[in-house]
């Protein structure tokens, strides 16, 4: 970002200037309720450590109930700057991603992760500024049957754990197109499913509709041992009836992995994932890319500014959000981070019954505003003297 | 609250405690896009003075363009506690407040305002968490020919002013039924019509059906000589189908006058009506009530606690939200306020073209969604192994 240096977060800013009860107080508006700080083992610190990410981790309290017991579930969101410049050859990039990632899934099992997210196409650069057709899209790969899911299954099966795998796919028997995907691998290394990102932006240096189209799977929520389970992919953040299909569809936890970069998103980065937490009734999972990725040639933005070759500082600032409306601290703006969560699944239920916001939400009537405005004549309810 | 004093801000506390680059970094991530102060004139702060209200100003910077001139105006938003204890005659308290309101319109009106909205059913305690009918449905009156409409018909007049007039409604034409409604009149003292409450709270101290119905108007937008306006009253807040609603008939700025307290809903409150703002491409005004309203007889509330005679602090902070994701600092949490924010109703479709969140909504994947969900044997979009 014009050669400054980027900070590391709001909240290591607030936690050094402000003290005792106006820090409370602070933290209370912000944050909503208290999560509390979980203890990390020394041994997955030390894997943090050699493999240069933090590990943060949290505790979102949930009341018991008499009937139900708790559903615990631990989860795992993993931020991270390329391992290797982004004009690396595609396959040393790979390797290096691979074993980054082993890395992290590794640190999040000694933590007791149920379920383990990455970022968004995080098995490659984020290279769709470029609009540049190669050396990209040999990125992609298949959904069920490529090298990142088959690497992927054997983690999960080995850790016991759910991984959602967001990457670029190509669909080989639908004439070799690309799609930005999520693809969801249960806990016992079978493919679940795949969920294609809905919402496709034309903004700035992300004008992605020259790689893929908008997806066609609709609003898929996965049934696993750990809850009910979605993925609104990066810029389906901005649209909330996208959320709501997820939520319509029985999701609890639904993740955002996402690219963004500071000068265009930031200040909405803490609402929009958090807004659709309360709205919906479920657990969300921002998770965003860190640092800077810089290509060979260069490219312009359309925003009238000279040609450059890097797309901005990603800012990290991973979170997740409570049905309740509280949050976690996000994780750094500038370092790999692994963020661990321990929610209790029940929450979901609790907040529904007690705001009623699903009750008291009318579907009938947005059901028949919809397809009124979809008209070509349609004449909004206009009120003039 | 249990007896503690209420402290003033959030903004108060991190203006007092942090500096320079480091408080810039916060504000920019929490607020988005400086917003500048304007002068107050001291005629209008004498006003503020002598009435016990703040005044605070801002102006929302938008860029010019080429084929349209700007459309600036000037909203002015007012929260206020009770001017007399809850418990005064009905007269009284409506002289009260109608005094009241006439030194707060007058000081928007030096401040050029052309838009005025005032906090929800204004003209008389939030006595609902009594759930007791006498004397409170007495302060119900004509939406078109009430005693508070003709009031403000005069002031709208007088400063050639929009007036949003939210009130506790009788319909008298149908049964006598009341509702919670917003009264729109225009700058030239015209009633220009309604919007009744669409989505009404059934949680805690708020259970309004006790009162009032799920409101008939559908999503009205008034086309004033200001903008086209709009009101989400209080509670629709957390239902984002409502706020798109009111975007999809077109409106460029969306009132959501409310009542709500702290304890319930306070990390929430800078949340929504700011991602509504983004998500729609329109200004929003959240606009809260001030202090602690104290009842005659005890009630409960449904959580546990004993009997009690007041409902909690209303927390106040008002703000204006705009489209690009910048709002203004808020209100106080405790004193009676006057927000003035001048805003250029461009901005909206800018965003809008900028961003392109209407163009890429989908909303016939939507539209195809709702009614499936609504039938009674509907199976959830759910993949199982």
């Amino acid at each position: 970002m014009s050669g400054t240096k980027e900070f590391d977060s709001i909240e290591e800013i607030l936690d050094r200037n402000l003290q005792g009860e106006e820090y409370e107080k602070v933290r209370q508006i912000l944050y909503g309720r208290s999560v509390v700080g979980l203890v990390i083992p020394p041994t997955a610190e030390n894997v943090g450590r050699k493999n240069n990410f933090e590990i943060k981790a949290y505790a979102i309290p949930c009341p018991e109930e008499q009937l139900r017991s708790p559903r615990f579930v631990r989860i795992g969101l993993f931020q991270n700057e390329l391992p290797l410049p982004a004009t690396s050859r595609i396959q040393d990039m790979k390797d290096a991603m691979f074993k980054m990632a082993k890395e992290a899934v590794d640190a999040a099992a000694q933590l007791d992760t149920n379920v383990f997210c990455f970022q968004e196409a995080w098995h490659m650069p984020f290279a769709f500024c470029t609009r540049e057709k190669y050396p990209w899209c040999e990125y992609a790969e298949s959904a069920q049957h490529g090298p990142t899911t088959k690497f992927l299954q054997e983690l999960a099966k080995q850790h016991n754990m759910v991984i959602i795998s967001p990457i670029l796919e190509r669909d080989e028997t639908h004439s070799d197109t690309i799609w930005n995907s999520a693809v969801v691998i249960d806990n016992h290394g079978d493919y679940l499913g795949k969920h294609r990102k809905n919402h496709i932006p034309r903004v700035g240096d992300f004008n992605e509709s020259t790689y893929y189209f908008e997806g066609n799977t609709g609003h898929p929520v996965f049934d696993t041992e750990f809850g009910k389970i979605a993925i609104n992919i990066c810029y389906g953040r901005h649209h909330p009836l996208n959320w709501l299909g997820f939520g319509l569809n029985g999701a609890e936890i639904v993740f955002n992995p996402s690219a963004t970069v500071g000068a265009l998103s930031e200040p909405l980065w803490g609402i929009e994932a958090r807004n659709a937490a309360i709205a919906n009734g479920y657990f969300t999972c921002a998770i965003n890319r860190v640092g800077t990725e810089v290509f060979e040639h260069e490219f312009t933005s359309g925003n009238g500014k000279p040609a450059h070759k890097d797309f901005g500082h990603f800012y990290g600032s991973s979170y997740v959000a409570a049905p309740n409306g509280s949050r976690t601290p996000g994780l750094s703006r500038t370092k790999n981070g692994l963020l661990v969560t321990a929610i209790d699944l029940n929450m979901c239920r609790q907040v529904k019954d007690h705001w009623g916001f699903q009750m008291t939400q009318r579907l009938d009537m947005y059901a028949e505003l919809l397809p009124k405005v979809l008209e070509q004549d349609f004449k909004p309810q206009l009120v003039k003297k």
